[in-house]
Parts: C-alpha cells; structure tokens; sequence
C-alpha cells in the first residue's frame, strides 16, 4: 500500500500550481479537513486563492503553507516531466515537492493523525495556506492575516513548512528572516557622441566608485541571530546598445537583505549620502518586501527542536539566513514562528526531489510537535 | 520665393532615411545632378544606397556625403516632428539638417551654380554619396572607393560635407580622423539567488575597480594633429531584470578613439593586462572600425581656408577630433581630403537644426572652393 504522505504530496505536484495559480490543489486540501472536522473559510483575492481553517478553541497552533510552485525552468533539463510525481532510489521527484508540497501533506497527514488519537485536545489547529508566495505575496498571506486581525482571532504558535533543512532533515530550522529592500537608483548624465566625450557626461564612468563603495559599506556585523546585512548589485544597464553613444543614463537596482541591527532608514541615508558624496544626479525607487522579524521568545522552539532530536538530527540550529518568508507576514499577529521544512539543496532547480525517508519524519516531527503543544 | 537650398534640405529632411536606408533621397540628387550633365553610376550593396556621379574630365574634386541619418531618439522629446522639416527663428530643424542633409543641399546648389557660371572648366566634379555612413558603413563609400580603385579611378581633392564647425561656421575643419575600436568585454561570475550571496559570485561588483581604472588609462598624449585617444564605456548591462538573482555575467562595450601614437595592439594589451591584474574571467570581441588617417600636405587645406575667412570665419583650426568619418575610406586613394560642414551642436540629438544663414555661407564657400580649384 503506498503511503498517504506520498499519495498527498504526489497528487498536488501533479497538478502545475505555478504560482499564483492555486489550479485545484487546495480543494483536495479542504476536502480531507473538512472530514476530519475543520470548519473553512476561503479567503481568494484576485488570481490568488488563500484558506484559513479550523477545529477546536483556544490556545492555538497554526500550520502556514503555500500551494504555488516557481515555474519549472527548463522543462527539456529535467529527467522526469516536473508536474508528473516520480519516485525513483526512494525519491519523490517533481516541481514543488520539496518547496512545498511535500510538507504540506505532512502537515495534513500528521493533523489526520493527531486527531484519529486525539480527538478532544485542548485548543485550536489552524491552516493557512495560499497560492500567491513565490510571486509578489501581495494577495496571500498577508490578505488573510489582516482579515484575521480585523476580527481579533488569536495565533499562538505557528509552523511555517519551508524548507529550512540544509542536508539532514532538522538540521536547520528558522526563528526570524532578514528584511529585503529594493532600490532602483537611476543615475543621470548628458548623452553625446561617443567622438566628443567632453559635450556628454558619461554616467557609467561616474557611477562606478560610488558602485563600487556601495558593495563595500559595512551595514552592521549581525548579531547573535542574524547574518550581516548585505547588498547586492542585481542589475545594471545603460539600456544603450549602440557603440558610438555615451549612454544618458544608467539603471542599477540593488537588494538588500538586512537584519534587526539596521533600519529601512539608515539603509536609505547611507545610500543616498554615498550619491551626494559623488555628487550624483539621480532617482531611485525604493520597493520594501518585508521588515526583518524575529520569533519571540517562547516554548515553540523548544519544542521543535525536542521533536527534530527525537526523529531526525541530534543537533539543530537556528538560522535567519535565506530569503524572504511568509513569515513576515504572520509576524503581525505576533505568534511564536519556527519554520521547519524538508532540505532546500534543489529547490526552485531543475529535478527538484524530496527524499520519502524525510516525509515520513516530517510528519512524525509536526505530530510531535502537535501533541508536545495541545496536550 | 523659398531659398533653393532651404527647398533641398527639407525634401530630404522630410524623408526618414534611417541609417541605412536611403528610402529615395538620393534619386532627388542624382535628378538634379543629371538636369546639369552629370553621369550616374549606382552602386547598391544590400540596403544601401550609393552612388558615384561625375562630370568632365582629368584634376578631380570630389564631394563626399551622406543621406542616411540616425534615429531620432524620443520623439515626444522633440519639439517639432524629426521628419517634417520646420523653420523657425531662422533656423530649419529635422533629423539630418546638420548631419548632414543640410550640406549635401549646399553641395548640390553650389556645384549647380558653378557650372551655370563656367560650364566649360578644367577638370572633373564628382559625387559620392552613400546611404550607411551612421551605421556599420561596411556596404558604403568603402564599395564605391573600392571599385573605383579597381579600375584606377582618380580623385585629387576630396571635400567631406560633416559637420565640423563647432560654434561658428567654418571655425574647425578637418584634415584627419582618429581611429575606433570597440570591445564588448562580458566578464563571467556565478549566478544565485540573492538571498545566499556566498554560493554566487556577482559578476558586477567584481568588475567595479577593473572598470574604474579602464576609464582611468592615460593611452597618450596626443600630438600636433591629434586629441588624446579616449575611451567610453558606451554599454554595461547584465540583461537580468528580477531583484532577487545575483546574474551570471555582465557585457561591457567600450569604444576607444585613438590616435597615430597608439596602436590597437596596444590597446588591446593594455586592457587584457586590467582585466588579468584583476583577475577577471573574461570574453572580449573586437571590432576595428578604423585606423587613423591624417590627410597628405598639399593645396587644398589652404584653398578652403581662403574661402572660409571669404564668407565666414576670421580663423579656421583644422582638427582631427571627433568620430570617425568616411574620410578613412577614401583616404584609400589618397587624395587631399578636407572636411567642412555645418555646426555640430545638435547633430544625433533631439531638435537638431541648423542655422539657414549657415546654409546659404556653406553653398557660397563650397562654391569658391570649386572656383579655386577648378578655374
Ligand atoms: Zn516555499
Ligand atoms: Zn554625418
């Protein structure tokens, strides 16, 4: 008989959510809650669909997931087709099996589980899961998280299933990420004749000391949670293509992955006090995704860590590295926040696979948490 | 009644020859020049336009000219439509009217009028003009130079109709060019995702100091004849466009305008010798678009500055600066080659004009010119 774990996981990989699609996988989703006693409530936005769902009151646990997938990539690079489920050397292969829907159908197993046992436990399991977290997450979590402030619902504890583990399933579990800020900075010159340099003003050759001081600026040195702020240059073009031009302007675009120790603020002043410095003509477009934030000190991790120890990895650690999460949003309901979730080597790659050993531990790691919470 | 050259250079302006499509300019010269008794060959080459016209016989002047024009970049940015000829304040503006379909109007009216005054004069008037001076010029004036050399053809003196004044006419002329190279240089990182800057190398910051001390290399110092060779970064991009991918790699295109006291061996090397101080994985492509060319002593340099002090300028320099002309091409048959045309304020750039009293000087001094050699 094949495992409901992998049953669940292979089912939703067959269906190509590329994000914001949901395309269906959530309602197979509602459809097992729904008869283990959740009551839900579909929260859709546009293009996105989001749910929230519930059984028991009180102190409450929520399982935060996304049904979305990034898109395959080069489908003819894959050794199997990424939206038909693979297993092979007892690996699950396929477009979001390790980011996420393998963990999603751990969580679901190991709820299914806990209640078949323990059918009147003390408090609440809740699930929010959407469809819009690889793409802008303008109409996911964060819309159903509003909506549940509005109303005063309350989120104690919440198990966020990225894929935090590095090589062994535990290994690595998140308690905060860093905030990530865009600038598009447009540095302005005169275009010219590229035979007359001294009627133009080439801003690629006035740019590039200030560039090359905005790599080096030491934002903060981390601290006991965080990596060190860091920014990286991830575009730059002068649009022109033509080779007797000097260009009019130049579009640099840089992100910045920081920490608790630095400020939107001061990341802003230092960059603009850098263009002033090489007195430097310029616009700049500054796009927030998300503050830093920090799980608050509680029992949760404790408690996760207690579980990983017990089913997989002697030693986990704490980390806040990595991208962006849903995370930053749910933080807003100031619940304590672990993110646990199956190894990421091959995530958003071509051949993505999660090992079926780790599934099965990953549900047994969220049963344990589940019962180490509510009972 | 509009003044003849006016009338010219707004038909010709009113055609939207983008560089290389003649798009039926050069039929209305070759009308014009056939009704004085000129002989016509074409000499087409893919999609451009060329032709070589001649009349009489032994000691040849020879005007050279372009009808092609660059694009008028943002068109919303202009004033008056490019393409719609307009006077205002006493000036025409269009795309071209400097660069160089105004001179080629002076060209024309100035031969029409010689010849209604002397049809009978010693030696030979000729015309080449071209329709790919402003793009790639492989299929332009070096074809027609090529079969005229082919069957020992001979041109003694050769006026160039670009724009070589600077603020009043005839105040600079040109007896050379400077050379052009151009590198498109891609140097080669490692591409990753922004959030893990460690597993990737971001070929843009690696290439800062390089690109710095590129636009920092002192190549000469020039001599009597010629500027100091210069180099411009004219492109710099790294074609990826999403904030959070460190790319893989980044093109640069550098065009360098070099003199006769550097060689493009050395340029070459010293650039490789940058790019290997910093140790930078690297591609470059060169393309030689010309060597510099000086044009050889004799009498025409001062038959044109005789005409100039007649109608213009008290004291014209001659110079090498600027971009690259035909001159190069026809250099091959080693005539004395002056250029002489209208103020280059504006050329390749948005409301180009040109003065109209300028116009009617340039017909007056290009007409003299003809007189003193030719009579
Ligand atoms: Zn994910
Ligand atoms: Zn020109």
């Amino acid at each position: 008989m094949i495992c409901p774990i992998v049953k669940l996981a292979s089912k939703l990989i067959s269906i190509p959510s590329i994000s914001p699609n949901d395309n269906g996988c959530q309602n197979i989703l509602i459809h097992k809650l729904k008869k283990i006693g959740f009551t839900i409530e579909k929260i859709n936005k546009n293009t996105t669909n989001n749910f929230w769902a519930y059984r028991g009151t009180g102190k409450t646990l929520t399982f935060l997931g996304h049904t979305d997938v990034v898109p395959p990539g080069e489908i003819l690079q894959w050794n199997t087709d990424p939206f038909n489920p693979t297993i092979k050397n007892n690996r699950l292969y396929g477009r979001g099996s390790a980011d996420m829907k393998g963990s999603i159908a751990a969580m679901i197993i190991a709820v299914e589980r806990f209640i078949s046992k323990n059918s009147n436990y003390n408090g609440r399991i809740s699930f929010i899961i959407t469809s819009d977290e690889e793409s802008k997450a303008t109409h996911g979590t964060i819309k159903v998280v509003k909506k549940l402030i509005l109303r005063n619902e309350k989120i104690d504890y919440c198990i966020i299933g990225e894929p935090t583990s590095n090589t062994v399933l535990g290994d690595t579990l998140k308690n905060g990420r860093r905030g990530s800020l865009t600038g598009e900075i447009r540095i302005f010159g005169k275009q010219g004749h590229v035979a007359y340099p001294d009627l133009a003003e080439n801003p690629i050759h006035k740019s590039l000391l200030f560039l090359h001081e905005l790599t080096c600026i030491k934002w903060d040195n981390g601290n006991q949670y965080f990596d060190k702020t860091n920014l990286e240059i991830v575009t730059i073009t002068s649009g022109n293509k033509i080779n007797n031009m000097i260009p009019g302007e130049i579009l640099i675009i840089c992100n910045i992955r920081f920490n608790t120790e630095t400020t939107v603020k001061s990341i802003k002043l230092k960059i603009l006090n850098l263009l002033n410095k090489f007195n430097l003509k310029n616009t700049i477009i500054w796009t927030l995704s998300g503050l830093p934030f920090l799980t608050k000190n509680g029992i949760l991790i404790n408690i996760v860590r207690k579980s990983i120890k017990k089913y997989s990895c002697k030693n986990p650690k704490t980390s806040t590295s990595g991208g962006t999460s849903d995370g930053r949003f749910i933080a807003l309901m100031k619940p304590e926040i672990v993110e646990l979730g199956l190894i990421n080597k091959t995530i958003h790659k071509i051949n993505e696979y999660t090992e079926i050993s780790d599934l099965k531990l990953l549900t047994l790691i969220y049963e344990n948490i589940i019962e180490q919470v509510l009972l």
